[in-house]
């Protein structure tokens, strides 16, 4: 069960991410159907995670939340272009998404493909335009988004994964699998959340390690979810792991030793949120409903 | 036919180039499959006119071409990502490129879609971590990068370039689609050099001016290779245009007009180089080698 008081904090600034989202996407000059098809899939409804994450990494460091928006919105947009290009009929080929076509059955493959590419680049250009970050901010958001989104990061984990398809893996390959692919942007929301605050260096490094235990609380959920899950509250046909022979929490240890794992790894973040000794309540919340979501 | 001295000036450059992104990319922690990916494409033997025009820029306006290096290999990655989404079976379908098989040919779809996700991701890491660039340079390098690869750039032209297939369009949108496709990354490259140079704002337009006509050149230069050049040396298959019933300059204008407004371009470009009194001799003959080269 989700605290009223969470609900509230997720809905507010899912309410300040989609005004800002959209404000910024609907004010560039875009040729009108990458704009549309660009608008389709940041306004598909998504949770806003990975941003909240952020906003309420930087409260509880004693920042403003408001602070990281541009940020916030970058990663919004890196997260975004990455579904789209997983969905795409040579990635997952997956045709509906929360409920609504995905963006190339929509759109069409090149114009996913473009979209794709152009929220990625967007991203970019949000923090190197920020007004309210200084110029050495900017490059250190930049440096790290580049590092944990790409070849290092996300994209990295993305094609160890399809390599890992029909494939025989250790729970040691899955981690680091998932610690990329998931892991890597979650640190990045936490920790820039803090470094806007103006953490110290030894507390950055303790978020980082809540961060990393947080991805594979989410991912190892989203095995679970595939699993178990109610597909109309996910929107997406389920059962597609075992469809495409994927390795997965479950599979590797049982569908009792994949939540038996989770915990343990809600444990490992929330006992890193306590070492930094800050505001942690709703960031502690949140790694629980990371954990125990629906959709 | 072009002089010795441009010869050497591009083979030293190429040289120079070569090593610099192999280096960057080998040293790289990057999972094998993705890393083999990016570097075939990077690798394929490209002629990097972009980082050329950018060195070039950067020492007609007494600058040093080394000054540029982490943008110039951050332009070239752009460029080659570009390449490698084009190709795609769902956008221009290219089996071959510079005679050899496409990244998706040779590493299948789902990789060549994220060896360009990488690229794209990796060219703001090599700015935004080049110690070689002050916090102030860096941001704005990328801000610009952003602008003229994405949405409202590179990206944006290749969307109006796919709706307009098979369409009726004027003069005036072809050269605006071209403008966005091919004109923004070269006016990129040779702003860049200027700006790194430490050029004034008044020169800076000037050359901007310059590359936008240059890009042009180089387009149409494209379009007439594209009905009578010579597939031995261009590497891959002629004739797609009108197969793929494209507007070009050479079906808008016939073969003789197209010649005649590529001639119009270089003296354009070749004007602006003038009023920018500069030392202008390499820019000057890279232009006549965009508007003579045979691939």
């Amino acid at each position: 069960m989700m605290s009223s008081l969470l609900k509230d904090y997720i809905s507010k600034q899912q309410a300040n991410l989609n005004v800002a989202l959209t404000t910024y996407l609907e004010h560039a000059t875009i040729p009108i159907t990458l704009k549309k098809s660009m608008l389709y899939s940041i306004q598909a409804g998504g949770k806003r995670i990975r941003p909240i994450l952020m906003m309420a990494s930087c409260e509880a460091f004693g920042g403003q939340a408001e602070a990281v928006m541009p940020l916030a919105i970058a990663l919004e947009m890196v997260h975004t272009y990455s579904l789209i290009h997983d969905d795409l009929p040579a990635m997952d080929d997956d045709e509906f998404r929360r409920g609504q076509p995905t963006n190339h059955i929509k759109f069409g493959e090149a114009t996913a493909i473009l979209a794709g590419d152009a929220l990625l680049t967007l991203s970019f250009q949000v923090i190197s335009e920020a007004e309210q970050l200084t110029a050495d901010q900017k490059t250190y958001a930049i440096a790290r988004l580049s590092q944990t989104a790409g070849a290092t990061g996300m994209v990295g984990g993305q094609s160890l994964d399809l390599l890992a398809e029909g494939q025989e893996i250790s729970l040691e390959q899955l981690e680091e699998i998932h610690h990329l692919k998931t892991g890597q942007l979650l640190i990045y929301a936490m920790e820039m959340g803090a470094f806007i605050a103006g953490a110290s260096s030894a507390n950055i490094e303790v978020i980082k390690k809540c961060a990393r235990a947080s991805g594979l609380v989410f991912q190892i959920q989203d095995d679970i979810l595939d699993i178990n899950g109610d597909q109309a509250k996910i929107g997406k046909d389920l059962g597609s792991d075992i469809e495409r022979d994927k390795s997965t929490y479950p599979k590797l240890l049982g569908l009792n030793g994949a939540i038996e794992q989770k915990n343990h790894y809600v444990q490992l973040a929330k006992q890193a949120l306590l070492t930094a000794k800050i505001n942690q309540t709703v960031l502690a919340q949140l790694i629980d409903y990371l954990s125990n979501r629906d959709n």
